[in-house]
């Protein structure tokens, strides 16, 4: 049922004011080269939508579900509740509790339906949680994982030479 | 379509574990004789039925739905979102966060899609919320409220004689 | 003692601060062609007068009251003790606190007064609670409701529309 | 219209369920030797039981009201609306959220009506409080507190030699 | 060992990075014309000071202290500790947690040292606390409360007139 | 590298007091009939044995860490940082702020290091999570899965039955 | 002025019902054995004492303070205001807030006067922390120290081996 | 091992965004004149940069080590786990909880691995912590800091005057 370049990662979104927040998910994706596809799926408007979505995501040969939601924040637990497919969940900082309603909405979720919360507006490590799952069988994704931590490192040792140079002039 | 004793207000809740809290509930309904039904609907557990259950409450005659929920409790916002009628929703402190992560579930629902909440383990004010609705249509039922509301300024009253006889041999 | 357009709900709030935050209910009720009005109603600095207007406004002809009330928020709480009308609770935002005080001043009501609260802000949704209890007799507003549901629905297609044509060109 | 024993300070609750946590203040007036009267007033259930007993309460000699509540804890602050007394505010912990809510109910007031709390279930403090001002125009009660604050600091001292006693047999 | 002209209120504040919020206590106090004196004490940074300003403040003449303080705010309760006159403390939102530190540390005082908290950034309810207390005992002061209070009312009033004509207009 | 029945899963916690805790994600492995191993891997106290844990656990075989932690609950977040693997973290709730530090512990990862968070101390649904990401390549699993999301509905049913023939003798 | 035995640490407290809870830090440097002594000193009951306290520790010859304190913890900061030594915070959960309260009490100290807070209830770390900073300047107290980590270290191993040996039978 | 001029205070952060909020602990050791080194030593990006810096700490001539980081703050208490020295953590607020949960992470540490945390982004006072360690065994450095804590004394001196004098004005 699926086609060559059929997307493995689904991000959905509540509402399209997530989309800035959400877009660190696809900058992820894309850094590591992987098809997603990315939809307006709102499980208070359009619940049935959701949760037929939901439903249908892994014969379409989805393999993860990326969720982002804000206040009550109940996307990612409803789909998670109809999909055997993990459903990774981005509280969205939208309200006045900047995002503890949506990051309790979130992860407290009932034994038997678990979401895999990351942290408020961090959706960039929800598209990373969604490569350490697909390099699971994909030795192509492992090394690109393998790179991506050890330019994290370098990063770090950039950042300190930068420092270094800043500091003998003055800082 | 309803009958003579059909139910007026639906209790819902996530889990039967949930019940002793939304006792409450049910006593308020059965004080001021208001027919209800109750049934376990999980939001998480038993989606289709659900959202049947709340495409179908405004036919089969029901008024009002409570509906009850602990840790990330989608159940009354879910319910809300598909069905017409007023949805209260009753808090349930099931977590160690002592029902502050029900709360925000239930309370912050995004524009659109109101839930009426009521204190954090409070289901006799969901049922006593229902009262208020139904008493707007019900001359009899806006009696006992009267009653009710009189009622309650006679327990102070009552409770004051107690304290000052208390008082006056010692405390 | 009720007139063709007298109106069917009374929006009040603590003070003419709040009212940007209130406009949602206004928005909402015009949206859908209710009759309603607006005061500045103060529990603190004119308790007498929340409290007749608590007292009348079900002879009046009002059918719901909405409240809204920032920081020690306890116009809704105080009104909903006098009257037997449903009241509606917004948490308004003024404070450091950004309406967690309100919040918790608004929906933690003792057994015996229950309080309909919404979001922190929320208004709109206040509004719709109304629609919705309304609309429990009144098959025009119904009808209504059920379009602005799907209308709900709509506006998510649009917004995936909109998203898959930035998407065809770059996003 | 004061009599010579009539009470100085009077102390309400929202409850009798209250009274246990707000038998601090009976001690400390007591151990004061202040006359003091105490009541239920429920903001709630005798809105205008509470507002009469606040509008009289100068009148009848009363120089602060000590008001006890939880949840969502409107007693102190709607009595301080509708006096010139100062109202001292007890918050209560009888909700699932620990005193939390009856604390931000009673502290955050407005501007223009302040209530002055003390801290949660720390009812004696109220008195102590209560004593304060009243030893303002009082030589006798001026003096007690002195008394009374040595008395602290002796307890202190004794709880220190208890403490040296058993560390020199073992601890 | 007072004069005729002697301030009646001291107010003191841990820096002078509380001045602006501070300030209404000052304009309450001048709106009611009562002598006050205002001085930097801090706690931490000039301890002693501190102490024998709150032990020599009874003997000056002063009547209330009013404390405001941000972050850990030990002033309000060390001064309380150490004066046998009503201290109210303003906790000042100058930290990254909005207030909510300074608020539990000048609230949670222990049994035998109460200090009369107000709202966060408050402090013109501190000053009108301090009146409060002063028109014990002080007929004049009494009267500029009342008309305080009703001009409150009044207040709410003009409000309401300038809603009512916004509306008719438009809103 | 891989045996036959070599683990899939490797269940870690800081210290043995969180084995009552994390007995939830052995059970669910039982169930489901999947091979783990589990160990106590403390990033406090063996650090080095921690890394040496995280960095091996993919070259031995396992898919998938679960990890369980306290307080300031470092290990999932540590054990992350230094793996492919994806790593689901269980907050426990052993301290006195009943797991709200543990869970921002755990869940608020800075960019390019996430944890997969799910419920303070559900870690039966860690090991779901587990079994959903397994099941991505384990037909067998799969079906499992979908007994057990229908097996969760039936229960809802069955508690009903319960409910109805309770309520039909009295409740 | 020191002598041979005198003690290096000096724990302190704001009342004797603390004692259970820095029970912790006695039992640490009895463990590493190190001469400490201990009081009642409290900074609303006995603030000259505590000033006198803090002022002469220095020359008396101690190096660590170590203060717990509950509530409105005032104590650890009071002391820091007031003396070159280190000092320790340890934040004691004796309200209803858990410990909330003392540790923002004690650790959002303003810029000039550090505390040095630990975790709540966590006073054994108190100790340690004095045993660190004391160890810079004794190789033996050093010795211990690294023999005290690497006892943490063994006691996980402990664990393990018991964990094993239980789930080879049945756990 | 130990040079001259070696660093005796080693400051590290999680990320070079951090630098801004840790500038105040680089300006406290200057002002002392104290030797002190920066890097960037990120505790998930550099897991075993960081084990190496913090195990050869104290042989490198290190005395104190501070450690500032963010959201789920780790840095802080792992560099602790492997050090002898006493570590000093920063919570820095780089998240939308305003370095509550990085507070959290840091100060909640468990039994046997303490951390002296600081308040929420005040970096100077970790600077002054460690000032206050050096100068239990430098007589010059505890001279300065007798003479900062004077000079703090005299910063409120100052203020007062420049109060005194805008009050005389205006105000």
């Amino acid at each position: 049922m699926k086609k060559k370049n059929s997307p493995l990662v689904g991000i959905i979104m509540g509402s399209d004011s997530d989309l800035p927040t959400m877009q660190g998910a696809l900058d992820c994706l894309r850094d590591f080269n992987v098809n997603f596809e990315i939809q307006i799926v709102s499980a208070h408007r359009t619940p049935k939508k959701m949760l037929s979505y939901a439903q249908n995501a892994e014969k379409r040969g989805l393999k993860i579900i990326i969720a982002g939601a804000g206040g009550a924040a109940h996307l990612p637990g409803m789909v998670a509740a109809v999909t055997t497919l993990p459903v990774v969940g981005v509280p969205v900082s939208i309200t006045k509790l900047d995002g503890l309603d949506a990051l309790l909405s979130i992860v407290q979720m009932p034994k038997g339906v678990p979401v895999a919360c990351v942290a408020i507006d961090n959706s960039y490590n929800a598209g990373l949680l969604a490569i350490k799952i697909l390099s699971l069988h994909n030795k192509n994704l492992l090394n690109k994982l393998l790179l991506f931590q050890s330019s994290q490192a370098k990063k770090v040792q950039i950042a300190n030479r930068r420092l270094k140079s800043k500091r003998s002039s003055s800082l």
